[in-house]
């Protein structure tokens, strides 16, 4: 046989320039970039040992724990939420998934995919979970895990998971949760809160390529995981082996992704270097002076009051106003990526991330005065500037109280 | 309570320059670097769904196949080890394993968490399998699927294996091979041989980072997913699912990790401008001139003779020299990582890549030189220079019939 003929050589990579204010990933910080770009070392080299401890102790401070187990696994967020579910689930064990978007769903398939009785309880998309309903759930089905959505990226909730992980305590579950939109953009307190098990992703509010999931189990975890009765049902992500290569074995598993580790050691260290009450004060702030322009603009949001991620803004699409045309024109003219809705949300919702490195006052101008031209050129009638001005306002009042 | 207190800032980072001459990961060659280092595209971005296709095309040359689900996993090698497997396998489905090295026995245990019934045929580690045992095995099992490493990156040892996959579906069995450390370096011909699966690396002869897994699925491997009667039991490793996002439908299933994916459109990009027979040709010639090195100096070879990959040469560590030593003083002085024997050949022989952009005259060159230094310094009774008079001899003879 000639076999399949050599192609023509591609032209050179050379993406447009973006602003990547969807739902995630976000445009990556310079500095991360360039350690991206750093040439490599070997897995079981003693600088990229010391790397990952170093990663290690960063990690622990942006998750708010001690929690020896805390380290990035080899995989996107989705990776991240699977080995939280098969490490802590066997066969035939009971889980309560509390669902209200695309996420919570996805735990429930995971959960089952893994040998779980999953019993769900429901919020519809945009609202929050209230512990008392959580705690008659939890009274009913008696469930080893309860999982729940700290930040659920389909619809921009902020659910409270403190509470909700007393409850879990008191009736002698495990807590886990998904913070893959949270972290970093957020409090994610996972000692003060008491959360047994936790993921993340770096593309979104660390301002890092995706390509690892930060994980921490608490010491109770990892002692469920260190007595389970079946192995993991994934050897990838059987947390029982990755810790001893995380650990002070250093016992090979598999050859860790070393550039996106460099990159994600970077990431944390921007982090550091803001520190934690900072960034999350960054984030507030240019979320208010988004959610302020919106407003005088007459777009509404997804997600009720009082409970709106200030990383990722969940937008109704206002009446009339074609989603595909307008998210079109901004990648088109402005380079500027707005994700759309998901699930039941598709066409309705614009899902606007203001998220790490891009959460800055430039990008909220250029965002606002972007859509304003793109509705107005739609044949909506706005008040010329009233957008801008809202959010001008949030600024001087934040640089106000500053100086005073 | 008061949380976890910020930690000091790390100090830049900035790795140690290293010629990584181990079992992978190798070096990465600087134009895939600088395509991992560009600003990111979003993961639905049209530039970027272009760019999956190119890889996908890219990549099909690379295995030589027309397989329509040929795409790069989100995870390393072993992820697309288990991706697979657990695409393969339903709970309870027979399954023979070629358990030559390692990377065998890796297979045996995610193929028993997969739920297989697994018969496992073994061979001491440097040897390969003879079709004749593997049909043996195969008519006393009866398996739904063979597995068996093609190019075993503990040993060295290269099997060949378009007999075994006649052998394989002559009895209505499927076949598939880890190509980790053979694709880029030796041919790797998915349809000529019949190759129902295949999962490869990155990080290998393609002069990647560690991060993505090349797989690809004949039409026949595709249709017994598409028609499985249990769902795959990893969600994010769900080939049925995966392959909506990378086809034409372009469903979201998890956010591709896009840099990763901007370096191996690169990296795929070189394989393409060099030729894959031409790769071969120099992955051979380099090889040789490394093994007439190592034969000059008295050290031989783990793995037997005419299945001796040459990406990848391990070689016996002679007697009386103490393995961490000359490791170690290979790493400080030179720079040189050189990888450690696994399994039963732990301390007993050193790994030595040229693989992809490695596999280069002056790194062979360079390796002989330090290697007879540190064994000369060891007390060992070496003949100064011969190691290099006979590497040198393979380039001059290998330049005389290229001018011929």
């Amino acid at each position: 046989m000639s076999g399949i003929e050599r192609p023509a050589p591609p032209s050179p990579l050379s993406p447009s320039a973006r602003l990547l204010l969807g739902p995630g990933p976000s445009d990556v910080h310079p500095r991360v970039l360039a350690a991206l770009g750093l040439p490599l070392l070997g897995h079981m080299d003693p600088e990229f040992i010391a790397l990952m401890d170093e990663t290690q102790n960063l990690l622990r401070y942006v998750f708010q724990t001690e929690n020896r187990l805390t380290l990035a696994v080899s995989g996107t967020g989705s990776a991240g939420m699977e080995a939280v579910v098969v490490n802590l689930i066997e066969p035939g064990d009971s889980m309560l998934v509390c669902v209200n978007g695309v996420f919570g769903s996805r735990m429930v398939d995971v959960a089952e995919r893994a040998g779980a009785k999953v019993t769900v309880i429901e919020r519809p998309y945009g609202e929050v979970f209230d512990p008392e309903e959580v705690r008659a759930a939890v009274k009913r089905v008696g469930p080893k895990v309860v999982g729940i959505v700290h930040a659920e990226t389909s619809t921009g909730a902020w659910q409270p998971v403190e509470e909700i992980a007393r409850i879990a305590h008191e009736a002698g579950a495990f807590i886990a949760i998904d913070a893959v939109t949270s972290l970093g953009g957020v409090p994610v307190k996972i000692d003060e809160w008491g959360i047994d098990a936790v993921y993340s992703g770096t593309q979104k509010c660390l301002s890092c390529p995706p390509g690892l999931s930060p994980v921490s189990f608490s010491p109770r975890a990892a002692e469920l995981i260190a007595n389970r009765k079946t192995k993991v049902q994934s050897w990838y992500l059987d947390m029982s082996m990755i810790q001893k290569y995380w650990g002070s074995d250093r016992v090979y598993h598999h050859t860790a992704p070393i550039s996106m580790n460099f990159a994600f050691r970077e990431a944390l260290a921007l982090v550091v270097e803001e520190g934690l009450e900072a960034r999350h004060a960054r984030h507030a702030l240019n979320a208010n002076a988004l959610k302020a322009g919106l407003a005088a603009m007459g777009i509404g949001l997804v997600t009720v009051a009082g409970h709106q991620l200030p990383q990722l803004t969940c937008a109704q699409i206002p009446d009339g106003i074609d989603d595909m045309a307008v998210r079109r024109r901004l990648l088109n003219d402005w380079g500027i990526e707005v994700g759309g809705g998901l699930g039941s949300l598709k066409g309705k919702a614009w899902r606007i991330g203001l998220m790490g490195h891009n959460s800055r006052q430039a990008n909220v101008t250029l965002l606002l005065a972007a859509l304003e031209t793109c509705l107005r050129d739609l044949g909506s009638a706005l008040a010329p500037g009233a957008g801008l001005a809202a959010a001008s306002e949030i600024y001087r009042q934040a640089q106000k109280s500053t100086s005073n």
